[in-house]
């Protein structure tokens, strides 16, 4: 019972979920920073306009307004970091120095039908580069290479990032003569939802394609490799487009760039395409074995237009993770557990309320030397006040004493006499530890 | 200049203003779990109608709603921390071990006029402790204690608690026969701004108070002490309540115990009243030596009816930072600088494309011991990676060479030999380091 009640799409956790949530944004942001990734926030609003033109989800944004206030231009809540960032980048250019690598861990806001792994109110931890006219094609091999690091510290089942790239899909569709990809893509990326046979009803249907020519597009979307060989299983397919030779190109790079850093951690998926408009070469959906059905809980990609200040455009790379998604599939599936919910190693035990100045001087002596602690709230018999600390989950109760303080390991019983200039608890109890729900 | 230009009242930092905030809230993070205080979120927002009874600043809320929704409750950003917490306690009560101590640490919105140190949307750190039924009063010493802790660590300017009672000055009230201590309350809030003069018009003008009781009023409003000794001057006026002995002993209670802990921290003001109408005894002001002007950084208070779940009621003492505010104030006067922008400490230069695994493989070694570093963007002349490396301002160019690698200080031009397997940078190195403006 980790997640509070409480409006629905509004996830609240309990402070052992909490305590979960943390490891998952201290562990990002430590492998972020070891990859030179700069901390930013950007505002929680954008102006509406900016907002509505850089989305394909204009119905899904919260508005704000002062409320009584008239004078204000139309706010909305942002619905992800990628356009705040672009929209930080090209207003503070001239600060910055570029390739401008940055991280950003806040939440963001969608009006969205609340369902499993789906909120209206969320955290997301990114990662972004971008340059000043031209982006290293590197960086997209990076982004993958940067979040698998991630995974793998993470106590979670494991991730594979499956890869794409817009332009194979657009160059593929165009290479049929298809008039509108963009119809077709948002269409594709429906597979997971509807189903190989949705999709053909949607492309026969919606888009227009006559029956041969949807099959080949779903031929294309039914491709994935651990390595570069999908090149020679979409060449079969006998289409040919230049934007499509160039997509297959970046594609190869990628996958192949990762693999060779850290094998297995991508697999090219020709069928992923991203809803959002605004990528225009690589893309990325990250699924945990075993739980795909909730959904990608790691998505991003290339945007070379997204940025601009007028004179100079600013192309981008960047990879998203879906922090509440992932916490909430973590504590709803008990995939994982944290030893305790509270900082507290020790409660220190207060003799009388006319002592408790000798308790909290232990505590100081204690915290000085970095052992988290807290004094007993109230003087009551020593029973109490152990059955106090067990209730916290504090594994250790300290009895202050002038004749010689001891300290009692509530789980084993073990008394021993302490001094708190010196004592410290074991590495594993000085902080709650988050493990595997299978590993106790 | 660590701030970004945009919209009035939403502050951004740039990268290096960022730091410093990060600095703030990282040592905010640590004292307060060194404290035992457990970290919480609550969801952003809250129903309207819940915001509009807790505080008395209804024009100043942030209301929300879906672009194209109209089925949803109304609902608006919050404006404080303790008003959701509150809320959070009554709905978990069942989960949570009283006193349940939490720290939360998040964006907070108000619509109010921007002005100097005064935001649409900022940053808060509060901590908080809320008790089943009775609280005990030894945690409003506590308050002030952690918080004074944690200004001693931080590089800012000296900063003094003022503490007063929300009794001592409704007992006086009503010891004059004032009929509505609450207008006394809200006229007395206002010295900071209006000075004694203005306060006396409000007093008798819009409060209705005989002169020689607005006198009075002012008297007990000058009166400050940095320990118990206001508790004479109090009586001195001459004024008897019990409401005013209940509220001049707690107030004389909570000095002395921080003075004994941390002398000096603490000063007994007796026109600290908060806006807010939630408090009901010890409140609490924070002001910077020498940027009172500034108004405060660190406020809070004593409610004892805030929370409750109709059949308990959860009475608690908070205290909260005022994050942006501070970082603003910080920032804005040069108080404090961050001796680079980004966390890498150590740029790999890449002597040609073909061999950028080679400067990759030297990243991961020094990442896998800790060390922040990246990997250079492209493969120019040295010349040109060193000063990216410069504009960036890491202070080391590692040069990969299988004859024998070598790293750079591009501060002192020193270049010596090295093995990635093993070098590290100087401690003072390895992160950004935040320093006081004037200790270098």
């Amino acid at each position: 019972m980790a997640r509070s009640p409480g409006l629905s799409g509004f996830p609240e956790w309990l402070p052992d979920g909490r305590i979960v949530e943390l490891e998952i944004l201290d562990t990002a942001r430590e492998v972020f920073e070891l990859h030179g990734f700069a901390s930013l926030e950007t505002r929680s609003v954008e102006p509406l306009d900016v907002l509505v033109r850089k989305g394909e989800i204009d119905k899904e944004v919260y508005a704000v307004r002062r409320l009584h206030g008239d004078d204000d231009a139309d706010l909305a809540l942002h619905f992800d970091l990628t356009v705040p960032f672009a929209r930080y980048v090209a207003e503070n250019a001239g600060q910055l120095a570029f390739p401008f690598r940055r991280y950003q861990i806040q939440r963001v806001w969608r009006g969205e039908r609340p369902q499993e792994g789906r909120f209206r109110e969320f955290t997301q931890a990114d990662i972004d580069i971008v340059d000043a006219g031209e982006l290293s094609s590197h960086h997209e091999a990076e982004m993958a290479l940067v979040m698998s690091e991630l995974f793998a510290r993470l106590p979670m089942p494991p991730a594979i990032i499956r890869v794409n790239n817009r332009k194979v899909l657009e160059g593929f569709y165009r290479g049929l003569g298809i008039e509108d990809p963009a119809a077709v893509l948002r269409s594709i990326d429906k597979l997971d939802k509807v189903g190989a046979d949705g999709v053909r009803r949607l492309l026969q249907d919606d888009a227009g394609l006559a029956p041969e020519v949807a099959e080949q597009c779903l031929r294309l979307a039914a491709i994935r490799s651990p390595d570069a060989s999908f090149v020679d299983e979409v060449r079969a397919l006998g289409v040919e487009d230049p934007l499509l030779d160039e997509g297959l190109a970046e594609l190869a790079r990628v996958v192949e760039a990762v693999d060779e850093a850290r094998p297995g951690a991508v697999l090219a998926d020709l069928h992923i395409a991203r809803g959002l408009d605004y990528y225009t070469g690589t893309v990325y959906e990250t699924f945990l074995e075993g739980f795909e059905s909730f959904g990608s809980v790691c998505s991003g990609g290339r945007y070379d237009s997204l940025a601009t200040d007028g004179r100079t455009t600013y192309p981008g790379v960047g990879i998203s993770l879906g922090v509440t998604r992932l916490v909430s599939l973590l504590l709803g599936r008990d995939l994982v557990r944290a030893s305790r919910s509270v900082p507290s190693a020790v409660l220190i035990a207060v003799v009388d309320e006319a002592s408790r100045p000798a308790s909290e001087a232990v505590a100081r002596d204690l915290r000085a030397r970095g052992v988290p602690c807290e004094v007993a709230p109230r003087a009551d018999k020593f029973g109490k006040q152990i059955r106090h600390a067990d209730r916290r989950g504090i594994p250790f109760v300290w009895f202050p004493d002038p004749a010689g303080h001891t300290v009692k390991d509530i789980r084993s019983g073990d008394q021993v006499p302490a001094d708190a200039a010196t004592w410290t608890p074991p590495d594993r109890d000085l902080r709650p530890q988050v493990t595997r729900g299978d590993d106790t």
